[in-house]
């Protein structure tokens, strides 16, 4: 299957907001073995929305609509895919009476125009929509599949996910499966590098590693005609990768770093609390991020003055005036110190230059070091991180997270 | 003028990256009065950019690709560009020069593939690239003008902003002028009713609001034969929406509002300390963001757990117990607590519901307390604000940061 991706919204052609959309439906179709041959956006423009559609079809069997399905004038696009396949609208009323139970159950009076929402191209499939109004709408002629969605990607996602993924995989008669590795600790190219023999012999599955801010991914796909099939041809070769890769794999399914530190503190009962310098607070978000954390984090702090760090951590003030802040000394004393007046087992703390100015030849600009007490030991690292000031603040705090995690 | 944007790349048809780019240039073109009417996307592939370009001018007599001018095989944009005006591809010495040295001022050795960086359609305008290799190029012919621009943001938003604006704003013979008001603390929607008459009436310039996460946004944009015209067109109407939504104006410029917050602590010599529960560590972060933030900002606590707030500040556990860790009576003592034992003049402190489990029919999940200490002076703010779990927390963190800003 060939498959063209179409955005409608005038706010689109404003730069008043970014494309994630595409990106997204690009990534789900590769998985899916259906190639994106071409991405278009148009405004909320009747004409242009039937050019763009027509020549869609001229090159690609799957046409995927993201965007103007509301209920107002200006969402255009059930009416131009009607007129396309000439067909008529048609209240669709069970997917009114999901909108009139989603108001109702929220206690909010029903909009006027709430009718639109539920007027579709008749003889089509209705996705339900359970993040929204706007149901999503399936319509099958001429071997060509046309798929229209909601903008709104809290909408879109799920309902891609939900009901437009397994349809395609129906269709195809096969089914995909993609895993993703999480890497950290390595770049992109290194992991090229240590894959290469693999990637250069992949078929099915495939292997593609993509990088990230301050990871790196490796997702691998594969089809076959069941489930159990295609599970069978991923498992060997995750082993394969996760034998040459470990312990730099963090995750190989959905888990998110500090998801998986939390996890890991739960199971092994230990408590923690962060000291943070240059990271100021970045670390203690993407734990808070993480609900239920609670049981595992007592407190973080941010002790950005050296006051700080010798009020609240007990960082004996010789040991900055020799050292200096932004010393191994230091992280360590303040990573023992969060953990014992915190009463946690575990302490973490950073300590660095992130920038744009204060660096010297000593120590530049994204010198940052991370402390780890556990039980009584305590540990620091040395890292020199490239990039923004705030690029240097994110990989340091996510380089603390998996020092922890590979501690664990 | 009427544009259409075409990015290049493999990679954006695959979903690996999202195009920033589209929306970028669109929001540029805008200000320059340019009108896009569609954006597309194509592979690395030659026949595909060569109909997509013939396509785009059919409609648009100015077409800016971003994309494909790397030295590989695969960069294509500028032999398709060639092609299509039937010129000859020529090394342009300038730009080879200009890379020769760029390698050389970092002591790395020039890429054999080089010249094909240097190598344009002739009879071209020619960008410098100050942030790259590759140079670029704007053909202008039979009233069609084509830019072709970088792929990656860093190197294609400078060569925009410093070469092609200007280009662009002579072409036009007029300057065009934008500047944004940003709002917190009430809505688009609310925004909009308060400046509805001036919406309606506009013309020159053009007032457009837009909805962003925790702020909204209005953009003015005016266009004058001079930079002095058009600052006298911008002028009265900012100084009309400032009468109307003052204080929820922030910023008339392009500072945020932990820069404005870091700027005023620093102004009335005021220093800071945090204590955030539900936020967990963001306002702290996006203090930190700024940099220079150390002169005032002294430290940030997450107290998560019931015992830091009692054991770091203080805050009497009676008072935990009587009216609940999220409640005004706690926020007002963390705030107290975290200033007095920081030894700071300001203490800000965040405490609530961030979800998606916790809540209760009184205290729901998005109740949030914000306290403020001040010389002495205790206030407290109670929000309810919507949204998921990050979302929470990301509106709570920046209704605090504004709550300081309001004070100052």
């Amino acid at each position: 299957m060939v498959a063209e991706i179409l955005s409608v919204g005038t706010e689109l052609l404003l730069g008043n907001i970014v494309d994630t959309n595409a990106a997204f439906l690009s990534q789900e179709l590769a998985a899916l073995g259906v190639s994106v041959f071409r991405q278009t956006t148009v405004g909320d423009n009747r004409q242009r929305l039937f050019v763009a559609l027509k020549n869609a079809f001229e090159c690609a069997n799957v046409v995927v609509i993201s965007g103007g399905l509301g209920p107002t004038q200006d969402d255009i696009t059930k009416e131009v895919a009607a007129e396309y396949f000439r067909r008529d609208m048609i209240l669709h009323e069970e997917s009114l009476n999901r909108i009139k139970i989603r108001f109702a159950s929220r206690g909010r009076e029903l909009p006027t125009n709430t009718n639109r929402n539920a007027i579709i191209p008749e003889d089509s499939l209705v996705l339900p929509n359970d993040n929204g109004s706007a149901p999503g709408v399936v319509i099958e002629q001429d071997e060509k599949i046309l798929i229209l969605l909601p903008g709104p990607p809290n909408e879109m996602i799920p309902m891609f996910t939900n009901y437009v993924r397994p349809f395609l995989q129906q269709k195809s008669g096969r089914v995909f499966v993609s895993r993703t590795l999480k890497i950290i600790g390595i770049g992109e190219s290194q992991v090229e590098a240590m894959l290469i023999d693999l990637i250069s012999a992949q078929t099915n599955p495939t292997i593609a590693p993509y990088a990230k801010i301050w990871d790196c991914h490796v997702r691998l796909t594969a089809s076959a005609q069941s489930q159990a099939e295609v599970e069978k041809l991923i498992a060997p070769l995750a082993t394969e990768i996760h034998k040459r890769l470990d312990p730099h794999i963090y995750s190989d399914n959905d888990a998110t770093l500090p998801e998986i530190v939390v996890e890991l503190l739960h199971k092994q009962n230990h408590t923690l609390a962060v000291a943070e310098s240059c990271t100021g607070g970045l670390i203690m978000s993407e734990l808070v991020s993480v609900a239920g954390c609670s049981s595992v984090f007592l407190e973080g702090l941010c002790t950005y003055s050296n006051e700080a760090k010798i009020a609240r951590l007990g960082v004996p003030a010789t040991l900055i005036e020799e050292h200096g802040a932004v010393s191994a000394e230091v992280a360590a004393a303040m990573a023992e110190g969060v953990a014992k007046t915190a009463g946690a087992t575990i302490g973490i703390s950073t300590t660095g230059i992130a920038g744009p100015d204060g660096g010297t030849a000593d120590k530049p600009v994204g010198l940052v070091y991370v402390g780890l007490y556990v039980n009584g030991e305590t540990e620091t690292v040395k890292f020199n991180i490239t990039g923004s000031r705030n690029e240097v603040r994110i990989r340091a705090a996510n380089l603390a997270l998996d020092m922890l995690r590979r501690q664990l």
